[in-house]
């Protein structure tokens, strides 16, 4: 049972990492930066919250010995910047539209995965319930927040649409179900569908909670 | 002795905590994010500076073993969004000045319990008499620099008034009578009362230090 | 052996500490700070990738223990808040271009200087030679990115001129030249004049890599 479960979290994290990888790399191309540029800020965006997790529940920074991780996240920051001038060209770039679309969804695979990751990271690691709940939203965010602050974009994390409360009902819904004697791999599995599917629907539907002064200002 | 003194560090921690959450919430409110947002950069400005201070000095992260603090900054953030719009339906909200004035005056408080709470766990770690200063000043005033910097704005340890400043001073004060043999609960009380007064003459009349080039400019 | 190349880091550890404490302490003058957020900021951009890399590591914030380093970083810092006006005064500040310059050059010189031993540090302990690089570059690197983050300017590495990447060639040079048997003080050496070279390359001459739809838009 075990071997299986590890294959799971193994291939979610291979697909959360490329992800963000390319995540970062779409911002990297917003912003025309040099290769070496694409590879930081997608190195950020894919590490940046993992590593925070890591370094708050005092756990050494797991990304630093994983040398494939950091190929993964290399390879679709590259792709990306040598790739995507020619896609854009053959007439699947019409406006800007469809590269802010692409980061979005990305974006989106990569905090469902991460959400879940990262709060089954914590609970390895013997946290409380709320903090696996905190460390899943910090997981999924945080790589993300650190690229918007360092590009000078406005965090995603702020915008109307739901994204921190996607996390939440992702690593929630894991940690709850995990406590109810689900199963891990359930759980896991469960935790993320749900993350993304919140996040879709307020992508696609533009879904979102009630902001404050919403009502009458 | 030590019974008391303990608790007069829980109750500043308490203090600490909810003006910072507050101070948080009503930046929050500035930007009219959801709850989840509230929640997040409420949390952010609490705890931001004491997780960096706890990382730096290699200390376990405290905030993570306190689901005590946690739920009271939740409480002061949730009451921001849903109290305040109606106290300012009921007349307090004349402009939008005396929201910025709360702030103001919540991160204040914050800043002053903070600066000399964030010293003394310097102290008891064994840290040395200027990494215990520096450790004040960074608890105090770090959680506001990501809060403002995740939000966009132009931190308040950059504005012309004395901040840092007063946080110095505060944990100075508390490490200075420590030396000198005051003992810890005199000590503490006289940092925070000194940072505070210090910070409130800056705010209440505009007291600043000579800024570069502001002589012939 | 041994204690000669110790005294070479001590010496190279200072020179690196100087440049980028004037480098944010000249961030700090375009601010107009006073002279605490002179210290602070030439602090952070002084100490802040070492700090990053010391955390990512698991190991002991170095200059936490170096009180000499800080008091050198803030001899400094106060030497640009009160001298500079000085020299501007005498005819070394035709328009404002000197001290951007000057800037430019201080942040070049301590760029060089901590990539080799940011990689330098991180091979003592025990990293993977692509960690070693990763090390280098974030040292020499995040000081700066945070300074600028918390200035609220836009971070030098996102600029099109090289810097990352004169970063990652002087700490892959020197991890390449130790694995060669080259010898540790004849590698920093080179390391550093590497990094140096290309960045004073980018500055003067206005190298660049190509940058992402450079070529076509």
């Amino acid at each position: 049972m075990a071997a299986p479960f590890d294959l799971v979290l193994e291939v979610l994290g291979w697909i959360g990492t490329a992800a963000f990888a390319t995540a970062g790399a779409l911002t990297a191309a917003r912003k025309r930066m040099d290769p070496v540029g694409f590879l930081l800020v997608a190195g950020i965006t894919a590490f940046g919250g993992g590593a925070l997790r890591d370094l708050l529940l005092g756990l050494p920074v797991a990304w630093l010995r994983r040398p494939d991780l950091a190929i993964l996240a290399a390879c679709f920051a590259l792709a990306v910047f040598f790739l995507a001038p020619v896609l854009k060209r053959r007439g699947m770039g019409r406006a800007r539209t469809p590269r802010v679309t692409l980061l979005l969804w990305a974006d989106a695979a990569g905090m469902a995965v991460f959400a879940v990751l990262g709060a089954e990271a914590a609970l390895r690691a013997g946290a409380a319930a709320w903090v696996c709940v905190l460390m899943g939203v910090m997981t999924a965010s945080f790589g993300g927040v650190i690229r918007d602050v360092v590009c000078g974009e406005i965090p995603l994390i702020l915008r109307r649409e739901i994204y921190a409360t996607a996390a939440a009902a992702g690593a929630g819904g894991f940690v709850a179900l995990e406590a109810l004697g689900a199963g891990r791999p359930l759980a896991v599995g469960l935790g993320a569908a749900l993350a993304f599917a919140i996040r879709a629907a307020a992508l696609g539907r533009g879904w979102s909670l009630p902001v404050y002064g919403g009502r009458g200002v």
